[in-house]
This record gives structure tokens, sequence and C-alpha cells, in this order.
């Protein structure tokens, strides 16, 4: 088995034991309908797309050892930034590979790049972390044992191993915001929360759904790209794009037939940033013993383009409510630990 | 030139100076996205083939003469009535025909039929009128001529004329809804106007629209379908389908860019239907000049089938507020003038 | 630069001075819309994949010398056949690679597998050979050079020249049936060619087209076997799947705005075959200097399959006109010629 440069574009099956694949997958040139009006796909198409590499990989791996047939479910995204825009008639590449697993679950990395054919141009469009979990084909609720991968280096693991605990441990924190549901005002002033939230909803259909009937993740991060876009032009008015998704979890399943609504509010500003909550819930409508339940939720952040792709100020978001106030500060929290990170200092500085 | 009975989906070119075209479209297989989880195709998805056909042979009705290029705008749409399901695996044939011209506007008549391709069964499924006015492709506020039609018996052009002065008048008398936002309640009891009222955002993409850019009508009924089929559902939990559309009038165009959301409340029940108000609001968005509009509304009709397709009836409608209670009466009203009608009676019988 | 065996999977990229790449695409996941209810992939969507993998290479190609922009443009398809069927759930890998070069034309042979992730089968499912020429982004009248290909072969360039002069060859002999308009009869007979004909309309939008604003060809030949398998479906009335197209040429591009109208009819019946052709025409709709015109034609195979997907016999066409009668003989010898090269003798056998 021979090891080749991952810079040279070769890519390499490592078979047998050796279940880490690295696979590229081409997507097909994007076209006017993945995009907005300024050209720019939409960062829910890309999320859609490195969900569906990521659903492929991690369910050909736990099937790879003749052992009870299974789906792999997404069960959580870690942050992920845009790094560059992809424009229609680029052509997306898609690469994924599994990093690590645990007993129960996959942690596959995918990378988007764009390349422009006509000028041969390729930037890097994406790094995503993605785990997953194997579901019994015949019994949904069976969670099943994911098949070891081999690891070239001792410290793969047990980087891997940090990861997995860390995003374990982060899952068990997050607050889940139960009641808050968004209550739209009469005629509300420009720039306030109420002035740009929106809510949307979808009924599943089966082309949303995996062969368990469930919702994939990558069709509600397209959704809900597609809402806290809508808020972050309802507010600016300009050319807005994603800059970033803070890690989701996905906590319940969405059954085909179900509503969902997905609704966004803008939380906080910065100079050249917005940051949008974005809440997930789920209507079973026609089986009436359940009820309606909070399927997943997430913070979107968006920054706004002129007409030369420049990063524009964005007009500052005014809170008006105790609640409202609250999230601001909360949200800015989130921006200076984030702009902490980047700059490689440990506590955050205003 | 051949009279064919139109019961047999026969399909006639008419050429020369006779200008009534009788055209086939014989549409794709219904697929399970166009569809309900119990198989029926959506009223929306019919409502939109119907669109397309009419928006086809008006815009090329319209350049038939040589004169300045234009694309044919729906204005409105008569109540169209589904007279029976359409499933999953079935091919819908569409055919139009222009059936009267006045000096700017075009009236195409709609038949839609579904085909069984394994028993061979046809079926009458909507009959619909569409009113087209021509708009030059240069200049999307004028208004063009409509080249003249020729009518094979002198009744034809009488009994249009009639047809054409009725819209007229029904278009003036329809008051505009001005003031009227959909509020959700906290916590809203079942059977109430706000347990099933429901809304839904779209940003405007390319594929929505003309050539112009502005969206196909055909396309925001389909939108509006959706949403009455969610209030619908959410109110019976049941499958339901739609029954009929009252007239709908295209009042102001919507851009391609603009954010449309489309609300729905549930207005009247009677035992076995129930009627929900669809509204349709254009928000430029981008634009900040133009203030948020009102572009359509229309009144949809639904009935909830059981699991062998019969109708059951529906729980009954609890208006609470002032306004619910004063929308209940209007709606009984319009219910039962159509009863009436179908019974062949001038005046309503409660 | 390592050479890999194909067997293991690996991928080689042959930078610099060699042109020829073979890059493997994997698509995504197979959908219900994809397929026919028995779940089977219609043959449309496997030639749009196929041709969009074309696309991509060969644009790739024809820009890779900083000369001016270009789009290659799909001219021809050579015979493909369906070699086995790809059902819902599975994945379909497109590979391309271009094969030989001439001053003007790019030939690019595409294979299709399809992967079953629970399982780990894979097979082939087709193997495609098209031609595409560039066609400048400023100039769409305008064809540029093609950057010549490295072949690791002498014999390569030399049976590559072969097959570019034979198709040439075929190109010009292709009687462009111009007559012939598809009419439906009264009340027609079950087996004959009336009962089955059938005919849809498409308006081209923007998700058809290529940056110059014409249909991609894959998207053409979707449609075309969209009807092909509405004519089958309705002479069989079992489920119906494509086994082969015959060689496709693309005479006229089809430009955005358009009504295409795409008609099919049966034309032969063997035992257990049955041969449709079917014809694309193009109305401009808007501009009216412009008549309709015949954008492509092309033969397509269906067979009929029982439930386990053993193949059924067809029910015998029958033809009734002498024009019927003409392309049955015709089909038949298209068949008969078939079946001999499979059998590798020079003449046909009665």
């Amino acid at each position: 088995m021979l090891v080749l440069r991952r810079g040279t574009s070769l890519k390499v099956f490592r078979k047998g034991a050796e279940e880490a694949c690295l696979r590229e997958k081409a997507k097909l040139i994007m076209r006017p309908d993945d995009a907005n009006v300024a050209g720019n796909v939409h960062g829910g198409t890309i999320l859609k797309m490195i969900e569906e590499a990521g659903a492929i990989i991690s369910t050909r791996h736990c099937n790879s050892q003749n052992g009870e047939r299974c789906v792999a479910a997404l069960a959580r995204v870690e942050r992920t930034d845009f790094l560059s825009p992809m424009c229609i008639g680029e052509v997306a590449h898609v690469s994924a590979e599994i990093t690590y697993t645990s007993k129960h679950s996959v942690e596959v990395q995918v990378n988007v790049m764009s390349e422009n054919i006509l000028t041969g141009t390729k930037k890097l469009t994406n790094k995503a972390t993605l785990w997953y979990v194997p579901l019994s084909l015949k019994n949904v609720d069976k969670v099943l044992e994911v098949p070891p991968v081999v690891y070239s280096r001792q410290e793969q693991e047990e980087e891997g191993r940090k990861r997995y605990e860390a995003q374990k441990l982060e899952r068990m924190e997050t607050k889940w915001r139960n009641g808050d549901i968004v209550q739209p005002a009469l005629n509300p002033e420009p720039n306030t929360v109420s002035y740009s939230q929106s809510s949307l909803i979808h009924l599943v259909g089966p082309s949303d759904c995996t062969l368990h009937g469930f919702v994939h993740g990558g069709v509600t991060m397209k959704l809900m790209d597609e809402v806290a876009g809508i808020v972050a032009a309802r507010h600016c008015k300009t050319n807005i794009v994603t800059a970033s998704v803070d890690a989701i979890n996905f906590h319940d399943k969405i059954r085909k037939g179900c509503v969902i609504t997905i609704s966004g509010r803008m939380t906080f500003t910065s100079n050249k940033s917005m940051e949008i909550e974005v809440l997930v819930d789920a209507d079973p409508v026609v089986d009436n013993s359940q009820k309606r339940y909070r399927a997943a939720s997430a913070f979107f952040t968006y920054v706004s383009l002129s007409q030369e792709g420049k990063s524009l100020p964005v007009p500052q978001l005014v809170p008006e409510t105790e609640d409202e106030k609250k999230r601001f500060e909360e949200g800015k929290g989130r921006y200076l630990q984030m702009k902490a990170k980047r700059q490689g200092r440990a506590e955050p500085q205003p």
C-alpha cells in the first residue's frame, strides 16, 4: 500500500482492516438555484453537500463488516467556517475522510474546494467535522457498534479521543432553549430583533429523508441557513453571505410527514458581523400522540458584502426587551471567545 | 380541420387564420415529491402545471403577429374545482385553449386529466379559466394589444365578452384586506384559528421567474396551496386534499430577489369542508425604497379523506375573537352560495 | 509519477504535459424522484449525470492552456447500453476520461458504476462515449481549438482517429426527418402506434442551461428518456426500463426561454424489446422571427421487467399506415444489426 502526498491531489484507498477512506466526490457545477442573486452559493447548499458526503462514507464504513445493516445518522456538526465564496458555474469538490471511531460513533472530516473550470483557480471553501451514529435498519432505536479504524500514527487515535470526549461534554452542557417561541411584533422598527425575525415551515417529503424515513441532517441545515439568510437580508438589505455556523446538535429524529418550523432571530451584531439564532421545531401533525418538539438549534454568523465582494459594516442591532438584551450579551461573549481563539489568547478581550 | 371530442384527450392544431389552439401537454409522471404522504398529488402542483400551460399558450399567441416582443402575465384565475384526486405514478395531461380575447387580455381554458397508464383509466381532474395580459419585454409596465382570435361560432364571442365583463367587475369589487396580520397565540387550544395558522417564507429565485424576472403565477399558487395544506393538516390531523380554490387576483408583480411571506388561517368549517384564507405579501428586502405589500390572496377549500379515500367529517372550527367570528360568517356565506349554485337555486338556503 | 493498478481503485492525476485525466466523481445517493415506482433509477437521470461529467472534464481541458475562455458543448453521444439497473438508495459513481482530441473536438468516455453501500456490491451500469466542441464564451458561434492530449500508447491515437472519422461520417449521413409530425388518432386500438404515442412540452429555464444560456445536452436527453418511458409504459402497462439509446446528434442549440416539444412514438417491437423514436423540436415563442426547428432525435430501446426483475415478452406493435410499416422495417433492421454485432457476425440474419 502506497502512502502518497496529499498536496498533489492524489487519492488513496486503504483497504481491508484499514477502514479510513479518503474519497473525493466532485459535485456538479453550481447552478443559479444554488446561489443568491449576487451569484454566491448559499452556505446551506454547501452544508447539505458536506453532510451527504459524510453520510455516504460513514454508512459505507459501518456496513463494511457484514454485521447488521445500518444507516449512519448525523448526531453533531462542529463549528464550520466558510473561508471563501463559491460562485455559479464553479465546480464544488467535496472530500471526506474518517478520522476517528469510538464504540458507537464515527468522526468524519470533510473538505470542500471550489474550482473555476474556466480559469483553473481552486480555493478551499470549507473544513467541517461531523459525528455520525450507526442505527440499525430494522430497528431505528438500536445503536450498533462501529467497525474500528486503523490509524497510521498512534497520536491520531489519542487526538481523536480528545475531540470525542470534548464534544460529548459540550453536548451535555448545551442548554436547550425549550420555552422560547419567536413572537413577531406589529410594525417593528428597523434594526430591532422583531423587524428581521423570520420563520419558515416545511412539510417533510420523501426526498428529504434517509432510508429510515428520517430527515437528513443536511436538509435541516440547508433550511436553517435559508432562514438565517432571510433574517440577515431583512436586517442589512445588502448581499449577505454565511461566514460560519456554530456547533449543531441533532437531538431528535424528524420523521417523514412532519411539519418542521424553522425560526430565526438576530441575537448580536459586531461592527462587521451578525449572529442569528435558528430554532428547528418538529410537529408530527398526523400522529396525535406526539407533541411538537425542539429538534435542533444553532447560531449562524453572517457578513455583509459590497458589490465588489468587500465586507461592509452592518447596521447595529437594537435589542429592546430584557430577553433580547440578555441574548445580545451572550452573543457578544461567543463573538469575543471566537476572536480570542483566532488570535491565540486564552481569555477573551473586549 | 377536424372537430374532435374533448373527452378522448385528442390533440388538434388549428393553424393559419384560426388563432384558437388546442394543445395537449403530457406532463411527466407524477413523482413522490409532487404528492403528500398518502400518495395524492398536491393541488398546488396541479395549479402550477395549469398556469405553465396557460403562460405558454398566451405568450405564444401574443407574439404571433410580429409586434413588440412580450410575455403574458397572469392577472386572474377563476374558481377551480379539483374533481378527482391524482396519484403518484399517474400521468397528468394538460390541455389549454384560448377562448376569448379583449383588446388587452386573453382568456385561457385549461383542462387537466389524469391517466393511470397501467389500467388505462382516465379522469378529468380540473377545469380552470385563467386571464393573461401581455407585457412588453422591454418595458414591463407597458401593456400591449392582443392579436384577435377567430371564433367558429358567433355566440362564442358574445359569451366570452360576458365572462370578461363579469371578471372585470369582480376584480374591482375585491376588497383588499390591508391591515390583516396573522398573529399566532401562545399555547393555542386545538380547533381554534390560532392552533392551525401557519406561515411560510420563500426567497424568490431565478427558477421561480419569467423572462421578465417576475414570479410565475403558478409558483405563487403552489406556495399558497402548500400553506393551506399545512393549516388543514394541523387542524384535522388526517390525509387532507384540496377541493377547490376561489378566484385569485394577482394585483402586483413580485420581483426576483423578494422574500414572499405566505400566511394561512382557517376561516370556516362546514360538516365536511374547511375554508382557509391565504395571504401573499412581498418584501423587496434589498430595495429599501419599496415597502412590503400584499401581492395576492385567495380562499382554499380542503376536505379530509379516510385511508380508503372517503370524505370524513372535519373537526369544527372554534372562532374566538370578533374578527374570527366575522370571518366565519363570511365563509359560511361563500359556502352556502356555492352550494346553492351547484343545486341550481337562485338564493342560498341554510 | 506513480502508475497504480485500476483494480485497487487508486486514482491518479497525470499532471503537466499529460492531458488525459481519469477523474472519479461519486454522485450522491439516488433518491425516490430519480426512479420509477418500481424503484429503478430512470435511464434519463443517468444520461444527465453522464453528460454533466463529460461537460466538466472537457470544459476544464479546453480551458487548460490560458487561451480564450470557452464552454464545451455536447455535439454527439454514441450508442449507450444500460447494463444493469440502479436502485434508490444506491450511490452512483461516474468516472470520465478524455480518450481522443481532434483539432476541434474532444472524445470523452464515461463509466457509471452503482454501489450499494449497505451490502458493498458494485456493478457497472453504463459505458458511454460523448463528443464535445469548445465554443468561445464571448462568441457562441466561434469554435475554438482543442489543446492536444498526450497518449501513453501510439495505438490510442490511431484508434481514436478512426472513431473520430466514423462519427463524422455517421453525422453527415443522418437524414433529418423533417416533415414528420406526430399525429394522434381518434380512439386508437391498443398496441397500435397511436395508442402509446406521447408528447411533452417544457419551458426552458435558467437551471436547464449552460453559462452560454443554451440547454445542456443532458437535460434534453433526460426529457427524451421521460417521453420514451411514457410511450413504453402505455404500450406494455408493466414496469419498463431503458435498455439502450442509439447515437444522438445535437444539431442545433436550444436557447433559454424556448419551449421544447419532445414527441415519442413506438417504431418496432421484437419479442422482448421496444424501439421508440423521440423527436425534439424547439419553439422560440417570444422571438417570432425564428421558426420552430428540429433540435435532436434518437431511438430509445426499452424492455419490460417482471416484479422480480426478469425480462418479459412485450405486446407486439401493430403498425397500421404505410409510414408505420416502413418505420417498423427500419427498426427491425437496426435491431438485427445490433444483434449481429453482439454475436460478432458481418451480415444481419433475418
